[in-house]
């Protein structure tokens, strides 16, 4: 089932099934108006929602389906109580203390790195990115979320895969240049973390077939810079802590409410000829070979693409594309 | 104007304006069904719950009033979609470094230091504070938050009062011992913020008078830990940075939303005769003056109350009022 979220004077959209293939949609008044009301309330939801998209994929008989247009979307929650991002690929974490000359402690091989990121005021997969200057050095972040229902406090790995609803594609744009100064003050990120993006739709396990595995996506994310390819790392390769893992930490001491998402930090893969998923990471592989960083941050103007292909190469998330803009 | 949120099955509870007095209270289902609902909207939604408000306290003809009962509520707003938390009393973060024996960078100073927190599972004022151990050094902070309309990315310094709606207590509950391992990291807290306790009622800053001004509030909070007077710190002393500038800072590179809630950070004055609003900072001065901490963090069973009173003695916020327990 893949789902997707309307732009539309409310804050939080409306709800919408999408066909499998991407063409077609249909609105679920009568099911539930928003996502975040859907995942209020899943497990009545559904088998509800399902029907739909079972009909909708059959091409069944339904009143109202229209084309799918992805400019008119905004992200699939528009807006959410709970955005918390891992580092669950610690290559690239290594990579970044290498460039930087530091060692990198043991434990973070063991004990997952998470921040909390804006809710409040996602971009829709078409949306420009506003930022107030390139100074600020303007990165994108290709990444995999989740979206949980409710997880109680203390959940162990081996109940966490359970509560894992939804998949999307995220780009957490960063700004790289705010960020050495902000995590010198101990706190973490706040201002080098602007509005992220998410893909046109989120999708069930399901939709990914044998690719969802140990709560992990086996399937590379392609990455395009003003049409170039920048990368494809594969999400499944090199990922040190699986969703499960990341859920397990982030409900040591609280509860993880429903319509969490969860992301996996910036794919990154120990084979480099796959490219990498954000320039930071490309800039450090420069620094560490030739001395110095070559490939400069985003100027305004510039377009990012993010996207992933199943097997046939056809889009199971449809693609985050989104251009860089003056605030 | 009093607002406050009653615990019902549904998730985001029912907004209920509440006499100044605190002694009764009306449902507005036809106005708003709940404070973010009226938040989305406050232009048009204020003068009708204020309306509603006016003839709360003037004793006049309403239908279905009820008494006001701290047990049956939920946080103002149970669930939020924005939580950031600064550390405005400077003072504070002077004397944790001090305590450990490092210098505290100048910039803090006249850079504000914030985090974002957990604003999926909010805590009622009366519920109860599940924690996993006692050994992860349960402690309160006693602190004041504002909740904000939209409020646009790179906002001044002298347009950002106007986006301050509400006012509200909080008990922004910490694991002190987590917190060391979780800064060390690098990425700020996460485990070490459980979820966090709000005041019985939200009230707008005309509610406050002359003590709220220059966007600080000018009174001092009364923290109880089990019966015994802790601390009696005035909020509007020695606050390094006031809401507006929190508010400049927040929206550099981002809008904050309806309903961001925005905390001062723990309340702390240089007048060290009017006590802590967190045991942290009673075991640092305990350390500078004896060479060790005495007082312990909270156990299982603890009680912890937060309230302030207005010149006349009278409850501003209604209390938190909580026990911690175990998860």
């Amino acid at each position: 089932m893949k789902l997707s979220s309307l732009r539309t004077p409310l804050r939080d959209g409306q709800l919408i099934v999408v066909s499998r293939d991407l063409s077609r949609a249909v609105a679920v008044p009568a099911v539930a108006p928003t996502l975040q009301a859907a995942l209020d309330d899943w497990e009545r939801m559904e088998p509800k929602l399902r029907e739909v998209s079972d009909a909708l994929n059959a091409g069944g008989k339904l009143d109202n389906v229209f084309a799918f247009d992805v400019s008119k979307l905004a992200a699939p929650l528009p807006r959410a109580y709970h955005w918390v991002d891992g580092s669950a690929y610690v290559n690239h974490v290594e990579l970044v203390r290498k460039a930087r000359g530091a060692q990198m402690p043991e434990t973070f091989w063991t004990d997952p790195l998470v921040y909390q990121g804006g809710s409040d005021d996602f971009l829709g997969p078409c949306d420009d990115v506003p930022v107030p200057s390139e100074e600020f050095g303007i990165d994108l972040e290709g990444e995999i979320a989740v979206i949980t229902d409710d997880v109680p406090m203390r959940t162990t790995h081996d109940a966490a895969g359970s509560h894992i609803k939804l998949l999307m594609l995220v780009n957490d744009w960063s700004l790289r240049n705010l960020i050495p100064g902000e995590l010198a003050k101990g706190f973490g990120f706040y201002q080098s973390k602007p509005a992220t993006a998410f893909s046109p739709v989120a999708v069930t396990p399901d939709e990914l077939g044998a690719a969802w595995s140990h709560s992990t996506l086996q399937r590379p994310l392609t990455v395009h810079v003003n049409d170039e390819l920048f990368g494809r790392p594969n999400a499944g390769m090199d990922m040190t802590f699986d969703f499960a893992r990341l859920i397990e930490h982030i409900t040591k001491t609280r509860n993880a409410r429903a319509g969490t998402i969860l992301g996996s930090g910036t794919i990154s893969n120990y084979d480099r000829s796959l490219g990498s998923a954000c320039i930071a990471e490309r800039r450090m592989l420069e620094q560490l070979e030739h001395g110095k960083p070559i490939t400069p941050f985003l100027k305004f103007g510039d377009r990012v693409r993010i996207e992933m292909f199943d097997e046939e190469g056809r889009s199971i998330f449809g693609a985050i594309d989104q251009r860089v803009v003056r605030a």
